[in-house]
Formats: structure tokens, sequence, C-alpha cells
């Protein structure tokens, strides 16, 4: 199968290069009935885009979609949604200097090598500008998971570099441009940023992503698992170095008895497989955790080679995140969609007429719990 | 697809229950003229295999594999290669009183929910039993990317529930039964995990997994990134709840200018991406580590649920791995050895005929920093 | 994805060479909840299994079926139903001449130049043997298709060399060796092939194959169409040189008046389509019609090449069958069924939950009609 | 897998409905370094495009096509290929009266069934026009092909309605309206066509492709055999409703003696095989034959019904090809080029390195024979 598609059932193929005419999807295998238009995309493109605050890149990119097929009358018709998103605001000459050389934890080397040939233009298809599409098509999912079983899913940045960020409320969120879950602590991230900008250098983040009202049962056994499937999406996202399902490392240390979740008639009693047993959801909230490297790119000279294998020193003047974790969240939500919309579908396959009389219990008891789904909290 | 396949080019298809007649797997896509035996396959099944030491369970499985296409005078043909493994020591009767209950931890109440029907003698297909088949491909796999790249695929235990376990040397791996790759802590571990027994709990466990010697190029942009399959497969295994790539979790805290690693003409300066950038091999070490959960089987007692939704406690009487990370380091390796050489296939199919007049440069310069190669190292 | 498995979600991976110990077969994503047993599946083995006429291999192979998974307590569970059948009356060396030179329209001059090697052992991978597996697992198909939806899959051979055998009865099938749906020609089939086995060569036929009560809607539109994948599958039956689905070649003369089927509200008014139009089925009798080609192995003196590029003379003295369509009956009806009910479950992932209020018409209207389904009948 | 995607490696994503804002697909797995411009894709959709003679239909679309992204200063760099082709001269309200029934002939009722929504423009997803997009990926197939392989792939018509096409030459295909390798011939079939179209009515065709140069070895034993793949490929263009490899349907009538192609060291004596034994390559000519039904648009009046089940008479307004057939040769042609390059990808992901010193021989030795491919000419 193509390296450039994602899913078994709900098909994302993206396309496209970080300065070339435009990027895109086709999302295939989407039921039919579902209300989707331009502008429901345009709202999840909106919290990704870039040059919306003094802490992300300033490259101005409208990202305005334009849904080419697969949707008739405002309604997906089961065949192939195509979505198309034209580059603007591109500034390749910015990138001249970097056709000869191969910036540090960049893919230019890698690429070099594998094809022989490398679009050197703002990164090309490496780019970060690629994860625009991914939540194009996660917003597709995102509707459909919530009309249809009435799944939320919601992400938020848990540590700024060296910065952890406690979780205080989901109503905070969209506060601020960090994606922080607490409010008070914005006046530090800032801050943080303004002197990170000043030095040249970039920073890592943590990103914790959540989806609620997942139904018992999706996943499959042995390699599909959902939780596998999840941390190669999530791995698969730009800068991605670590991803953790539940209490992740934290269960390197743990007991059994401290680990494993006790289930009463009321509901489970902790959540530290992060609603993911054995492969396949339990009914209880699938709490991801992943590691976003510091961006590659910065002011600051860097040892590397060139074509000719000759030392050269580079740095980066084009327009770039300084963490580029700080737009992350609305992907990696996005990314968690794709992979529950494609497992329902699967699922549905095998076992939509599966009865079984056994009552489905409900996910972490305590209400109060379950809105601070951070898999460190377990720690 | 299956959710029993992994692979795109180098599939394997595994099928078995723990207590079923067999388990086994058919690999596909594996290139002719490999020379394979059933003793080469033997061999990597019997450093998984349980049985072996007073730390790991006592079920006495000889796992010994039969090879039943595929392979022709002692040379493989480039057709499915299919391996049979009987069970042997099952005793179901042990497990007789899990049948109506679900036990925390566990697959249990996930599979009934999802199926209406389990085949709840030892976990059924959720047993980690299954991974004796990953080991057995993996065993091609590993022989292969060795005879035709000259690749070395080796994992350890780095930590043992609190006990954190520094590198000392690969010769030390093969000589204590924890994979430990230093066996001046082994008297440590084995005193860990004699009270741990005694105590009925079980604990958790930290795998690393380093390949040397991997080609640059290998891997695909975007979806099915080389990091991100090698997450795929590792978080595949039971029991997994993190994977890092390089330095994972600790890039979040680090700087670019710490993180991004460096190149000269003599080779890269550090190894901080763990051998993947966009998804690509580097040519330096691929370096994964993963977080193993503490085995949800204990003999204590937990609060849990029957089939009727009624409360019950359960505890575990058969025989199980108080730390099923004890044995997971072959599975590790076999996981790697098995995305390896499906991503060669893969990059071969697209770029065997490039030509590159780039010089490769090296990985890791120093050839002692590249023996210490766990990420935490970097942390 | 792996050129040995078959079928999207309800996938088949099949295993095993002629002579080697065993062929056999996983099969993946069936449902839970299917009684299924080894007697079932044997029932359809022995129809297609060597030895039971003097018109067939007078190789005797019981082909007795094992399962090793994926059923417990006499039910399917939802995971990989493996299967297994020995080889036991292999004569390997009737065919050491072969080892050296390339029998004309076998495969061992193709497969010799793509892998470099060759198990030439009765054809080794090649052989028609590896149907049996195609039977075992379109038995588990063809059992759901009919549990779950009511479909009957029925086939019968249409022409034998220059012989063709009018339609007269679906009782007379299984009344003679030929699969022959009219008793009355029987005698003159077996007159002509014992007067073809004594001039050493071989020939071929022409195999139809129904399937009644397809639901209206399975399918795909475009690439993955219902009858592309029934093309598909039966192309890759050893020796079918020809597909055509309803009026198949027939329609090349045809107008389009003669052609589309017209519909009234009790029905379609004939079934030119073969029950797909669009790529998705129609609710009409699904009709395939296939050509099998002569059996390449005969008595008879054939000039050739050997593996130095010299010219020989070969002839086959190994047990074989004059034509292997007699025996193709049951592996094109098993085909079918494994494309049917892949895309049942293809259907049910995406429109599971469709309500659509038109009425669903009936297909061929006159009862007398729809018994004939015969694609030439129309021509 | 996704139903809109075809290929294993080198896969083509397509999307777009005839009326909608635009059609076209992604490329995924195209090796780098080949050069492409839209100049090369365009002088094929122009061999296609409507509007170009009396015979076909009267839209007028340019089928101007962009390159979206993939290619990097006229060189693809093993990206995916995003193509776009705008639709510009649609008249939806020709289709109308179609809206509320169910033509027949075609999808309508299948798809309204299947999804209970129906983009019933043009016929929406299931027009033909979405062949356009398959010519588009075959461009860049078939250039990859000749300059990597020498591969050259051609078709012409072979049959018009009721007139048999005598093959005259290759030279004469390109020089009239219907690919007709016969110019004699052409004032014959002009005829029939006004004549046909003054009725209303429409007609079938028989179209065959030919692939010369295709090494020996390409495609996979049992299921994805090169034939499979080609006859699914076939039968996923619109209207194809059989296909034959080599000598297809007359193979049913022959003797082994006769079907089965000797071999000498000068090369093959014949070609019954159609260039493919045992689903592999042969190194012979790849000949493919298919039937292509009447269009089921036509002018008189047909019995149908409606959404609520009532009796209707339909026929139609709309611009329409009376035999598609006349514009399918570069649409087989494309078809058989996406399937020889998936083919040679994963031939050299699993053998690239594979050595045999057996000589390779050629093809059909006598050239005049081999530039008459039909394999009814064997008939």
């Amino acid at each position: 199968m193509s390296g450039n598609t994602l899913g078994t059932l709900f098909c994302v193929t993206s396309f496209g290069e970080s300065h070339g005419p435009a990027i895109g999807c086709v999302v295939d295998g989407c039921p039919p009935g579902l209300a989707i238009s331009e502008a429901d995309i345009q709202a999840e493109l909106d919290r990704r885009k870039p040059g919306t605050s003094r802490h992300v890149t300033q490259r101005r990119e409208p990202d305005a979609v334009e849904i080419l097929s697969g949707v008739f009358e405002g309604v997906t018709t089961g065949t192939p949604i195509a979505l198309l998103i034209r580059n603007q605001d591109q500034r390749s000459k910015d990138y001249g200097n970097i056709a000869e050389s191969f910036r540090p934890g960049h893919a230019d080397y890698a690429y070099w090598q594998k094809y022989g040939i490398r679009d050197h233009r703002g990164g090309g298809r490496s780019s970060a500008r690629e994860t625009a599409v991914r939540v194009a098509a996660g917003a597709i999912a995102r509707k459909w998971l919530f009309e249809r079983y009435g799944i939320v899913i919601r992400g938020y940045m848990a540590q700024l570099g060296p910065v952890e960020i406690p979780f205080a409320s989901w109503d905070d969120v969209d506060g601020n441009a960090f994606f922080a879950p607490n409010q008070s602590i914005v006046p530090q991230l800032e801050s943080y940023m303004d002197d990170l900008r000043k030095s040249g250098d970039s920073v890592g983040a943590r990103i914790n992503v959540v989806a609620t009202g997942v139904p018992v049962g999706w996943g499959e056994p042995v390699y599909d698992r959902l939780d596998a499937d999840i941390a190669h999406a999530m791995m698969s996202i730009n800068a991605v170095k670590g991803v953790e399902i539940g209490a992740g490392f934290a269960s390197v240390a743990q007991l059994g008895t401290d680990h494993s979740d006790e289930m009463s008639p009321e509901g489970f009693l902790s959540n530290n497989a992060g609603g993911v047993l054995g492969g396949i959801s339990t009914g209880q909230d699938v709490v991801v955790s992943m590691a976003i490297k510091p961006t590659s790119s910065t002011r600051l000279d860097r040892h590397t080679i060139d074509k000719a294998g000759e030392p050269v020193v580079v740095n980066t003047h084009g327009r770039h995140d300084p963490c580029v974790g700080i737009r992350a969240t609305p992907i990696a939500e996005s990314m968690l969609a794709i992979v529950l919309m494609d497992h329902a579908l699967r699922h549905r396959a095998q076992n939509a007429y599966v009865v079984c009389t056994t009552p489905k219990i409900a996910g972490l008891a305590p209400a109060g719990v379950q809105s601070v789904p951070s898999p460190r909290s377990k720690g």
C-alpha cells in the first residue's frame, strides 16, 4: 500500500509540497449521509494555521480548503472526498541556501540519499505544512464520530520545554495560543517563548489527546490493535519522538496491582490502560501522550555537510515555528479521529450484528477524575 | 487488510490461541535464495521460550517449529513460508474460573463485548503466547538483514520495575535470564524478582532495541515512516504502553541546538534522532525504547465483574510471568527486524536504481558511544 | 500486500507446495458466531478432491482438513481461522525429469527466471493442488453467506472441449463426475473423455457460476467493483484464460436496447448485466462464466528447452487431470463466495445503517428463466 | 484498502464526479527521476477526450491537466503526484429528469440502494468521465515502462457491434476516430455509426491491448497473478463485461497440444498464453481482449421505475457516446500500463538481485506474427 495513505477503510491519501502549487488529500470510505461543508473543515484548519500569534511561524497561509468531490447538496455521498488547499505565501528564495547542504535534524540528507532528488523549497514533502491535510481529513472524522457516537476528541499541551502545565480545565484550552489547559500559566509560557525566540533556539513539547465516548469493542487483536494504530498515526506526525497510551512509561515502575484497572458494576475504578486492553477499546477514555522534538530549524549556526560531503555551517532564515508543538494539538486530535473512525468502520464490518447481553460498564467513575486524563497524573 | 497481518511487502500473518491446537504464521514476500532451516528459527524461539528460569512462567512448551512451505532444499523459494508450532503443555482447567469473569488489565471484557464469544483458555488469542510466532518470523527477517546488509539487531532490558540497569556491555546480555546488559546488576534483579514472586504481585520493565548497519534511505515519507511503522509494531506487542525513538520523551525539554544531530564528513556527531529523520533512516543506529506494563495476572485478589455484570473477586492460579518484560527482548528485536525488512523491500521497489553521488557518512563517530545507544543516555 | 492473500476484510492467506509437507491457509476477518466444523469444510473439499473418477488425476489425497485456530466450541470467535491439509500421496520421483527442463504451458520457465530457484516437484507452488485451500476457505464463506443472507452459490460445466452442455437442471449437477447440469449428456462427455485419455492429449472447459440472493448494494465504485474483484478472483484460478459477467462477450454485438435490463415494480425484465451495474450488485443473480484452458501436461511429446537453454523434448508421466475444468466447479464457486463475503463486510462497514425507502425490486421475474442463468443463453 | 485506489506499490487514488468541480487522482509510489510534464500527460488525455468526432459525445471538455505535486524541475521526486482536471462543460439540467428515476443499464438503482443518496448529475461518480484520470495516471506509467524497459503498450478496436475489424497495421490505429487497425474498414464503421446514431440506439465493441517488451518474471503466484490483476483492472473500466488473456475463451475448445506454447532456443513458437504463465510474465507479448457493452443511455424509450418504485419511461437527452468502446482504447492501454508498472515494482522489491544464468528466450519468433497479437487469431 502507498506510504502516503493512512487507514484501512477510512483512507486518507495525502499529497503536496510546502512550496508547490497545492497540498491536499483524498478521503475515501466515508459513510454517506454526513452533512459536511467547507466551513466545517475550515474551522479546524484555522486552529492549526500559521501566523496567528507571535509564537508561531509568520508565514501567512489562509489554508482555504476547497471540496472537489464526494459531497452533494451538503452531504457526503460515500464516494471519495477530495480536499484542496492552494499554497499562497511561499518565499522559496529564503531556502535557496539549503539546496546544496543538509540541515541538521531535518530530512534533507535522508531524502537526498533515498531519492537522488529533492524539492528543497521549505522542506518540500517533509515540511510540517503537510499536517494541514491531516487536520482537514480529521475534521470529517471527528464530525462523524461525534454525530454517530457522541465521541469528543480534545487535546492540550502538557509541557512546553521545561515548563510542565498542570491540567486545570478544558475550557482554558482554546483561550490561549498554546492550547494550554490552564490559563494561569500562559504568561509564563509567553515569557518563555519570547526569550527563546530572542535566543534563536527552539524547544520541544508534550501534547496529550483524549477521546471520550469511544464504545467498547473497537480495535483488532494482535497487529492492528487500536493502540498500535494510534502509535503509528502519532509517530507519523512530523517531530514526534515518543508515544504513550494511558500510564505509558510510568507503567515500567508500577506493580500489577497498581496498574491494572479494577472493575465494578458502576464502572472502571482507574484508567491506567488509557482505554485500550488487548488492542481493543474498553469504553473508557482513550488517552494518548506524545513527545514533540524541538524544531530543527534555528537561527543559530550548526555544523553539517553539503552535497559534495564537505563541511559547512548552516542556519535558517526562512520563517518557522520555534516550537512546532504549539500548533500540534489540532494535528494530534485529527490523527486520533482518523484512527478511531477507521476502527469504527472495521468493527462494524465484522461485528455489526454481534449480540452481547453483558451490561456495558461506565468509564472512569468519578467525573472529576475523568476530566483530568493526563497519563502522567497516574505516574 | 487483515488485522492479523503485519507488513506491506514482507507480510506476516499470524494465527492461533494459547490453548488451541497450534499457533503459527505465514511469512509472505521473502526474497528467494535465503538459506533458512528449522534450527535457525528454533535458536531464536529458544531465547523467548517459557520455563527457562524461575523468573518466568513454568509452562513447559518446547515451541518446536515446523516449516511447512516456501523452503526447498534448505533455501527460500520466494513463495509463502508457513511456520507451525503445536501447543503442548496447556492446562486449561487452571483457567476455568475465569470463563465467567473479566480479569482486570486483561482483554477479557473488551473481547467479550466485541465478539460476543471468547476463548477464555489462557487468554485465547490475546495471550502473549502469540508472540512466539513473531519471534519465528523475525528469525527469517534478521537472518536476511544480516546476510544482505550486515545489519545487527540487539536488545536488552534497561529497567526492571524501579531498578534502572546501566548499560555495560552487549556481551553481558545473553549471560543472564533478564537480557540485562550488565552482569554485575543481575544479583539485584534476581533478588527483586524473588521478593516480587513471593508477594504475588507483578511489575513492568523497559526494553531497548538497536539496529546497527541500517543503510540510509529506508522508510517512507508522511504516513508509513520508518519510525511510525516501528511504533506500530512495538505497540502491537502485548503489554507495551509506550514507544520512543532516539531521545524520545527527553526531547520535550531539549533545545533545538541540543537535539538536532550535527553532521561532519566523518559522520554524525550525536544520535538524538535515533537513526530516523523525516521517517527515513539516516544510516545511524536505529534506537527504540519501550515500556512494558506489569503482568495483569497476579495471585492477589482484584475486584472485577462477571458476565452478568455482578461484582466478583479474581486472582490467577494459571502459570504466568510475574514480569512479561523479562522475555520481551527477543520479541522486540524480532518486530524491529520485520519492520526493517519490509522497508528494505519497499525501498528497493521504488529506488533500487537511484544514483546519488553524495558520499554516505558514518553513524555516530566514536565507537564507544555507539555501543551505548540508550536514548535515555541523551536525556 | 502479499500476493498470496485475497480480500480486504475477509482475507485468505494461502501457503504450500504440491509436494511439500502441507498446504493450508489463514482465514482472517470472519465474523464471530458462525458454527463451523471440519466436517463442513471437508464436505466441500470432497467435491474437488482428486481420484474420485477415472476422468481425473489418480493421485489419492484424502485432503483431510484440520482447524488449528479461530473456532471455539464449534463456533468462530472472530480471530484467524487456520486450516491445514497435509500432503500424503506425493510421488516426486515422477517429476524428477522435469527438474532440468521447462514444460510448455506450465509456469516452470517463468518461475525459474523470476526467482532463480524452483520447487519443481509436481509444479510446486504453481500446482493446481493449491486450489484445495480455496475450497476450504470458500466453505466458510458460503456457509456464512447462506446463514446470514440466504445466498446460494452454484456452478456447473457449460462446455467440455467442443461439447456444449445445455442447461437442464441444477439437480443434475451433483449426479455426475463433470458437474454437468444435464444428465442426458453425460454419456457423451464420458465417451469424449475416454477417447481423449487414450490419445494422451488434454482439453479445455467452460464453467459457469451463479450466486442467487445477493442483496442490492454490494460492491465499490470505480476500482474495487464487485465484478472487477470477481474477475480478479476467477482469473487467479489456475488455467483460467477468460472471465465474463452476465452477457459477457456477447454484449459486443448487442444494441443498447437489447442489452440494458429494463425494470418494473415487479422486478428486472432480463439479466444481461449479470447482477452487477456500476460495480455494485443489483439484487439479481450474479452470473459469471470462465474459460479453463486445456491441461498443459500431456503424455505427448512437446518441444521445449532446458535450464542451459538447449532444446529438449518433454512429456508428462506424473498423474494429472486430462481436463482440469472437470474439478474446477467447486473452486469457482468458492472464489465467488470469498469475493461476495469480502464485499458483504465492506458494505456493512460503510453503509450498515443506510436508510433507503425505495422498495427493493426482485431479480429476474420469471422463475423459470432465473434458473437458467447462463450468460450465453442471452447471446 | 480504499475502493478508489488501484495498485499495491504504484497506487492510483481517484476522485471526482461527472458534474462536480473537478476530477483527478493521486499517483503514489512512482520512482524518482522520471521526466514528466503536463504536456506528456495531456497528449494521452487528448486521445481519449470527448468531442473529437461526430461519433462520440459532443460534451466539450478540454481535460486540461494540472500537476499539483511530486514533480520538481520537470522530474518526479518519488513523492505523490497529484493530477487535477477541472470540469467545465457540465449541463446538469439535461439530467434533471433522471434524478427521480433509475436508468436501465446504469448504476442509478444500485447506488441509490447502497448509499441512500446519489449525485445523479451525469451519472456522478459512475460516469465514464472518471476514466480520464486513469488515462492521466497511465501516461506516467507508460512513460516509465518505456524509458526503463522499452515496453510499448498499444491497443485497437477489434470489433464494433457486428463488424469485425481484421488487423492490418499498427500504423492505421491513430489515423481514424475508432482506433481501428485497418484504414480500409473505416468507411464501413462510419456508415454503421451514422445509422446507429440516427436510430437513437447504442452498440458494444471489442478492444484488444498488447504490451511488447515486458521482461520475463513479473507477477505473483496464486492470487495477485499478473493476469488476475489485469483482469481486475480491465473489468473495473466502465461497461466492460468480459476479459480474455491470450487465447481466452477459444481455449475452451482447444486441445492441450494446440494450446500450450512450445519453446525453442530461438524463442516461443506461439503465444496462446498471452504472455503469462502461472501468473508470471514469460517475456512474450502480454495480450488482452475485452468486451465493452453498448452504452446504456439511448434516446429510445425504456421501461423502468422511479424512487417510489412506480413504473416510468425514460430516455436520455444528455450528450453521450453511442458506443463507449470508441474512446476505450486509450483507457485500456492505461490500465495495462498501471498494472504492469505496479508489478515491475513488486518484482524489483523481492527479486531485484536474483541471478539466473539460464538464457532468456525471445517472444513469438516470426515478427510478422507478433504484430498481429489478436487472441482471436488463434481461435
